[in-house]
């Protein structure tokens, strides 16, 4: 495998992937179907290869964002069926040469879609999306009616599913509220089914939802981060596999004498003597701010070494004193250890967060064992 | 200009590059040379587009972290000297055939590159740097006639600056400090140039630098972020237009009862009657989700919408009670109000990190006046 000159990258395990959804899989029904959200590249990982694999494994759908992503999957050959979530009128052409599935999720997008569709023979799949509580797109739930009598009448528009969001799926303190957002699906549905006439498929979970709550699987679930290694409810974390590792290299060793101030602002300060190195990572490659000044450490030879300073832009530093290392030597930013949960710990986020954050310089590489 | 389908887009004006540009080399004199820094894609901005213009400027050096981002430079097109800072093994190759010329910091990189160079019968010009208080990269100072030594014997490599890079021109506090860096700086290329025979240019000063210390400019002058409208002191911002505008749109507007939640773990609250826009921009766009629960405003027809509950990957919600607003409304998240330094100051971080931050599917627009 070529490596980024740099010698920074992110290696995506696609074994481990297969792991994820396979374990995914056994905790659902078989006849369930899956949806892989791989918007924003693969969660950071990489659209393109994440996104062979899938199809390549059969899941049933992929989700992303917006239109260009769906374009970018079909423009590389992905056949399978592609839902986007944040559709506008800009899209519509590119919904319908690319074959794309948009979400349905105000009167507004309903009213423009379907004046857009009059002037075309063809026939598009779409979405409807409910809002339940996560109060960001989607229909209110009483308007399963209207808006099954609005559909009857554009036949250019078939429904192929009926979905919602949980705003809390991976929060025991959320569960009354995640089962009241599934009676309004479901209230929703029922309204919707008996004016429509057909059953679309219905689907709610994400990847801490299929988890929690498996009984309300429904006819799809949309997976996202448990794919990429990350069990969101952190309880079932030892049955998944680590996806990602971000490495980097030491370009420079250096002592520094006790007083002595490292990187910008001289804010890195050593107490004693120490020896530092300078690695190829900085905040343009996703490797924040936040982390400097010893608020995250990297394994440097087994060892974790802090960072010293403030983090710059393509380059930071880590206290590599009493650990063996030499230049050229590799250094682990997240992976198995740290894991990229322990970083988004350190950062006060969510593991999503580190890897989509990941810059676009850094090369992903893609492992098979 | 065709815009990014979903409608989130960065504005950069290359008249205001112009006009930055033209502030600084206003503050120095008319024979000190300018390199502009264009390392991670122009500082967020877009790396192609803006190399262009700074070559129809004649800037002339162009400054680079990574080879790989030097060779993308030339493969547009870009004639115009490029210094790369951050060289390894694995780049020798591209750095002789894309005619790059790297910052040799260490007697390993310059045992390697020669050995390399021998077995060419190329010349490669070469920067030297020196560390005299980064601790980053860098000869310690004490090195420069072992050095002039060494690079004697080796005429494969053209020596044609030596430099080294302030910790602190940014800070008040810090210039007793910069101008023993400066000191440093000058032994080193004292004691280099009576050795070497010759005299390299020298250069040490970042965008800070130039306005606080002008006494130091040399030969040449790194400019940075003050190319890209900020001015690190934050005494001259005035003299500075704005580059960059981030910018999004409505997707959807809805109304919130009194006591219902919004978004993501139900971290948005609602004490009275409200009104929310979710708008097409989230984390994996650069909008971090440091920005959430009020943390930050955006410019919604000339009023400051707060963000409502935690950002989304892909989306984020924003109070727009009492604002006049219909869905497919521009919203502004940074660019002149609020600015990328108010965002920023909202994160804890500084206006670098927001720009380097701004995801890769966030489409780049150009406008020129
Ligand atoms: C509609 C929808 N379904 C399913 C998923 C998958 O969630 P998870 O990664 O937790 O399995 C997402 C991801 N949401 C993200 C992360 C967001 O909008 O912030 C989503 O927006
Ligand atoms: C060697 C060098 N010279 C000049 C500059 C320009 O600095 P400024 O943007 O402040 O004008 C930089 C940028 N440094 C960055 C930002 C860093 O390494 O974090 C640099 O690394």
């Amino acid at each position: 495998l070529e490596e980024k000159a740099h010698g920074t990258r992110l290696e995506v395990n696609l074994d481990a992937i297969t792991h994820n959804l396979n374990f995914y899989r056994s905790r659902l029904r078989p006849e369930t179907k899956i949806m892989v959200m791989v918007k924003a590249f693969g969660y950071g990982n990489g659209g393109q290869e994440i996104a062979d694999l899938l199809q390549y494994h059969r899941v049933d759908y992929l989700g992303v964002a917006y239109a260009d992503e769906g374009v970018s999957l079909r423009q590389q050959g992905i056949r399978i069926p592609i839902m986007v979530m944040n559709t506008s009128e800009v899209d519509f052409e590119n919904i319908l040469e690319y074959d794309l599935e948009p979400e349905i999720y105000s009167f507004d997008i309903l009213r423009d879609f379907s004046e857009f569709m009059e002037n075309t023979d063809k026939k598009v799949k779409v979405h409807l999306k409910v809002d339940t509580g996560m109060r960001r797109l989607g229909f209110a739930s009483d308007k399963g009616i209207e808006l099954a009598r609005t559909l009857k009448k554009t036949p250019a528009l078939e429904v192929a599913s009926v979905f919602s969001h949980l705003a809390g799926a991976d929060g025991p303190e959320h569960v009354a509220f995640s089962a009241r957002q599934v009676r309004e699906l479901n209230g929703f549905y029922d309204d919707f089914c008996a004016v429509y006439g057909k059953r679309p498929m219905r689907h709610t979970l994400n990847s801490a939802g299929i988890v929690r709550f498996p009984e309300y699987q429904f006819d799809m679930v949309r997976l996202g981060i448990g794919l990429y290694g990350v069990e969101a409810n952190g309880e079932l974390q030892e049955h998944l596999r680590n996806v990602s590792s971000l490495k980097t290299v030491i370009s420079q060793i250096r002592n520094i004498p006790a007083g002595e101030s490292v990187g910008y602002s001289r804010k890195g300060r050593f107490e004693r003597d120490g020896r530092i190195a300078t690695v190829a990572i900085g905040y343009a490659d996703g490797f924040r701010r936040v982390f400097g000044n010893g608020n995250a450490r990297m394994l440097v030879n087994g060892r974790l070494a802090p960072t010293v300073g403030n983090i710059c832009m393509d380059m930071c530093m880590i206290d590599i004193t009493g650990i063996e290392a030499e230049v050229g030597d590799e250094v682990t930013v997240f992976g198995e250890t740290p894991t990229v949960s322990r970083l988004a710990d350190d950062a006060s986020t969510i593991a999503y967060e580190i890897l989509t954050d990941i810059g676009q310089r850094v090369k992903r590489v893609f492992i098979t064992e």
